[in-house]
């Protein structure tokens, strides 16, 4: 159905080999193709059979991609966004789905709203973006912050990140439902891949109409 | 920061006086006006003061409207579905909400996934939307259903319909947090508003570039 | 222990007689008296005694007061903050326990984090308070954002205000034990006597030392 | 009681001499007997002891199996349905148990709602079971539209797989206890055991009566 | 697809007159119908329209009943017990249920396990049964000790009975999840209905077989 | 206060050689001495100092016990009662706790509730104890089955056995708190000592007024 | 089983009518009868009867007693205390069922931990008492304290009382259950009648042994 | 902003590479430097530089130091309490936080309320605090019964120790939040750092005014 965009494996809880086999049959078909909480053993593997040499690894955001297929020049930008460091496995995951998806990605890290000048420098890169990825933990205040600065389409991911009464994400997750800003929408806890998914749709759509 | 876009009244734990009084205030722009979770007796309270004749009041989504501006015709469609009768008012809401925002919506209800070939019969409807935004309480399996069948972006809109373990939204929340389908994100429990701004930012923004 | 403060009644589940008769015992003392979470009928129990004149009620926070000691100029600066109009009652009633207590109360309403420079418009005043107490319900990133701005104390205050996962106040909670300011504690859902208490003590404290 | 039936040893957090010993005493009763939740150290010391060539692990669902009775011919069919593979230990959890309890079993693994034509192709395998016992992680939509193609007992297995808010499989056993379509009842997560029990004593009880 | 099983209304949430016009659609196409969850003022209304003067109402368990089909006499018998008497309006909804499903229902009022002697001397009227469908709040203990006692499948159904950690049932539903009697399935809170569905789809298959 | 009583080391979270220390500290006293939660290695590193040759370790339940005053006959007798063989740990902390204390203990394992003959067989032993303790995970019926049978009281302890909804004993918690049983008592999970704490001073009260 | 005690109506969702025969069936046996969570209303009906002028009802801790049986002299004493006035009602119901259970009981109220003073004047009371019962909401701290004082078991009842995150009690019964007092125990939220219960058995045991 | 106060680094979650470097950058400034959540091998590291010898590690609290400036004499004091021993790390965090922001601390340790006198043995101490720091696990009360006896602020910190319903430090969160003593603030779990940074600056306001 979703014609152009790659197939996916999402790999936690697969065996190595079996990891292997299913990459070795969607790479089969041509298209680009993404797996996401990728291991780097799972990696090493792809790598020892030698029929990938285009495979890439991003060791924070855990993917392994293979680009079989050459994109028209990205348009329209999509923001990605996060409050502490911390957060930058879960961004990491979001911008390398978004670019196998062939989207046009910026990442700006580390300006949560406890610096709020850090944030508001980058105002005007947030405002000229189709889409915003926010992604933070503990509070999860960054979603309902840049919602406000912004009037396109915020996608919010609440991460892990922190302890104690963070509950796992829990607490950024239930903040960023709440939103007193228009225009958030929310996925699962550290679903960068979901969130990066959501935005390449939307600016594919927002841009192939030109 | 939003223009074109009305100014819009939470109207939940407000008392009537200052419900009409920030309405006065709103309309007095020359923007449409939404009031949300607006009661009946809120209503009456607008309509006796005579001075907004143009003000509807959509009783099962509780929204108060006020349309003051002559809009283009609308293009693109944003299509809310609902997996039952219980999960209408929700759905009136956003319905409600996308119009105000000048958008063409259409409304399909009661296809849950027990009965999937009145779900199917929809499947083309669903297919030629740019957003669809999908509504369930319960088990909240529709927006994966949903999700499956569309490629464009899914907005899942939990309710509080249900008892017993449905724990007022929580339950349809989490599954849809939670969707195996691409493409869906989530708005916080019995938000048809959200759901329907976020869907509308993203109809207008594919629109626009035409 | 606590001398100069008021005696306080939490008149929450106790009958209007018996508020009658402690609030009377407590009078008696000559100290000024503080009745919180007080219905309009108890206010009126304690008019009708005749025995109270200088008894003033504040309707939104729900509290009564008598003061019966003439207090020195207060010193230092308490600002109340809050992020939406429904958090007003919560923030009524710290105001008036500050006040009772001898302080010097700012309140400043409405200034959520969706529209920051309604907020930014207000850190000067923030700046030069001695304690903030920061009020929000929904996903409480008041707190933080205020707690950024500051390097005074911040007492959070979530409230019960929102609907589904606001829960009725727990996820602003969360979301203020989360706070990545430093400087922010927090107190109980809708616990504004216990932040203005907080506050009045350590206002007390910094300038009684001059 | 359960006559016919084999006695079982859960052996999660039991010793692994503690298990050789059980599994000795119930074998020497000549019912066939089944060990679930058993690790490959636990089969291998009851290999060692050379008493027991006929017994057989399962490395998936981590079941041993000891097959001492003739049995006759299974009549009816449970079918066992995963949404992802993450599932399958699940599944083979159950498939074992239905076995050793001689009942017919099918597996059809793979089918999540995500991708509604491959379980569509399944219809008419399962209209034609007597039970059907439907295993989910994440938002375990399955059991909700498998129980609205069929009109036999549907046995729904929450299980632990996903990440964030799936929150260990009470998510999907959540959205399966509020499932809307009739005929789903529901049993612990990962609960394979329990499912194929109910599932083994109603197939039973329905081809027995021929 | 469920054929002879009458087409069931869930009223909880509905209109009056919804109610009465889905009640009518579904009695012009001659089978049996069920309403759940009906207040007497539905049936008041139902009764008013003179159309349908073989309809009943059952005030404990507030279901409406239609019978418009000359049924075979019942064969099998499914047993519906409580633990109290406070749980008898969801036994009531069972046994309506399963009687207008055509089914020979036993019920067995307030024999909790606080008493056992109370429910040994009813252990033979539970193992004559194709189905026990067993019923209890607070600790719900009675869905272990009842599946201990037979060997055909028990449907627990957990009720809101109680107060403080009972929470609405959630105490005696995680107790039924976790029996550790074999042979017992679980359905949602305070839902009769479900229990009886299952109930009756069971007990139907193994006596049709005859 | 407690006179007669030992002193007590909770090791949990202790360094092994604070353990130690403290344990050298309470010896000194001339009482009997009892750790709990104590590793191998604790009580290896207190048997090395060659100072407490009397000193014993109970493996299952983890506990250090020194005895260093001779103690009167006991009298009465505290019945410790498990469901499970997994809840034999528990139990074995709240055995040797209460015979540190100077009580008689009588324990009876794997009685659940499921097998009910296998508890009746133990109905008299039971109404003889002057207290009862009841430990059991998984649904923790066992509590009220039991009060249901004796007039003493019945301390009750979840454990944290079982998985799924068991939720690391909470389930087993709640239940009993629910117990319908008159005479029942709930510690936290796990917390043997507590229960035979408890059994042990009422079980002195009982028999120190002869 | 229990002999000399009364036998105990549970009201609460009862009808009226109910209790009233379930009453007078009680009371022909000769015993004391005592129901909890009744309503004025169910007094005033068995009141109309004209055939119990010897019952009594107990507005606060909502409890109707019938005493039927002359008693001996009651032994021993419990001592019920409270955090809180709002505490009174569940320590009513705890006094009014140890009282129909022939014990001697004395209360003391409103001695929360906030005043340490306020307690420690009452040290000597609770020392001489075989059983305390401790009542508290909001953080339920009470209980420690008192366990810390007192060698007798000590039963905590958690209340209701509170707001926000007091959670109904469960904030207070949470506390209890992790009391680092040794002797503590604890029931269901508000349930002074089965504290009462538990104390009453402990100490009618003690006592009778004399 | 905080001139004076020294740059924090939250060690957690980083690597240790990305540590040193921080720590390099931060120290360059010349304030100075405190590192939280530090590992002994982060710190290895650091003293390998050879950069830093004025660094120091506190292993419990896991805290590096670096002294840079010389500072005024610190006034007033800070009070640091722990219920138990098992709270000491948290409570070095505090100590060594307050310390590096110029505080005087003072630490009272393993003075839980069930042995009252040792804490009341403190009471001096406490009272003559400006900022009294309440650590506690567990139940938590501690917060609530040194709230009663002080009337300066107390910043109640909740720590993970326990087991079983202590659910990670919530039980003593919850406690905290609702304590019945006036003048208790509270901060996440486990948040030694949160709770010395309020206490330095509101102790740094209270003495500086001098
Ligand atoms: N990081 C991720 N989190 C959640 N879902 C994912 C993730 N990565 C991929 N997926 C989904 O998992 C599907 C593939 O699952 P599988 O067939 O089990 O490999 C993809 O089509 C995506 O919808
Ligand atoms: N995987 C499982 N999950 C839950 N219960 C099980 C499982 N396998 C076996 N059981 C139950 O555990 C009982 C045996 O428990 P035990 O005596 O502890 O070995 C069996 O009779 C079953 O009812
Ligand atoms: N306030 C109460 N809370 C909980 N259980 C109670 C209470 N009062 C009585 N009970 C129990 O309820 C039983 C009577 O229940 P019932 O037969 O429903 O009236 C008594 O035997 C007690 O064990
Ligand atoms: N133990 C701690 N717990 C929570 N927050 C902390 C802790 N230590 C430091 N912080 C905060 O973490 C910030 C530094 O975070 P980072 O930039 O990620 O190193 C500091 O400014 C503090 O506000
Ligand atoms: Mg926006
Ligand atoms: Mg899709
Ligand atoms: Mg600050
Ligand atoms: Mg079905
Ligand atoms: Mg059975
Ligand atoms: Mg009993
Ligand atoms: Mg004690
Ligand atoms: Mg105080």
């Amino acid at each position: 159905i979703r014609c152009g965009f790659p197939e996916v494996i999402f790999c936690q809880g697969k065996a190595v080999d079996h990891v292997v086999e299913i990459f070795r049959e969607l790479a089969s078909t041509g298209h680009n193709v993404l797996a996401t909480r990728a291991s780097e053993e799972m990696f090493a593997a792809i790598e020892r059979t030698g029929e990938f040499p285009a495979a890439r690894y991003e060791p924070l955001g855990r993917t392994i991609t293979l680009k079989q297929q050459t994109e028209s020049e990205p348009l329209g930008r999509i923001t990605v966004i996060t409050a502490g460091t911390a957060d930058i496995p879960v961004a990491m995951e979001a911008v390398t789905t978004a670019e196998i998806l062939g989207q046009n990605v910026e990442l700006i890290c580390d300006v949560g709203v406890a610096g709020l000048h850090r944030l508001l420098d980058k105002v005007e890169l947030l405002q000229s973006s189709n889409v915003v990825i926010a992604i933070a933990g503990m509070e999860g205040a960054l979603a309902s912050v840049v919602g406000g600065l912004v009037s396109c389409p915020v996608i919010a991911v609440p991460t892990s990140v922190g302890y104690g009464t963070s509950f796992g994400g829990v607490t950024a997750l239930l903040a960023m439902l709440n939103s007193c800003s228009s225009g958030v929408s929310v996925v699962n806890i550290d679903n960068g891949f979901s969130a990066a998914y959501n935005a390449s749709i939307i600016n594919s759509m927002i841009e192939e109409k030109n």
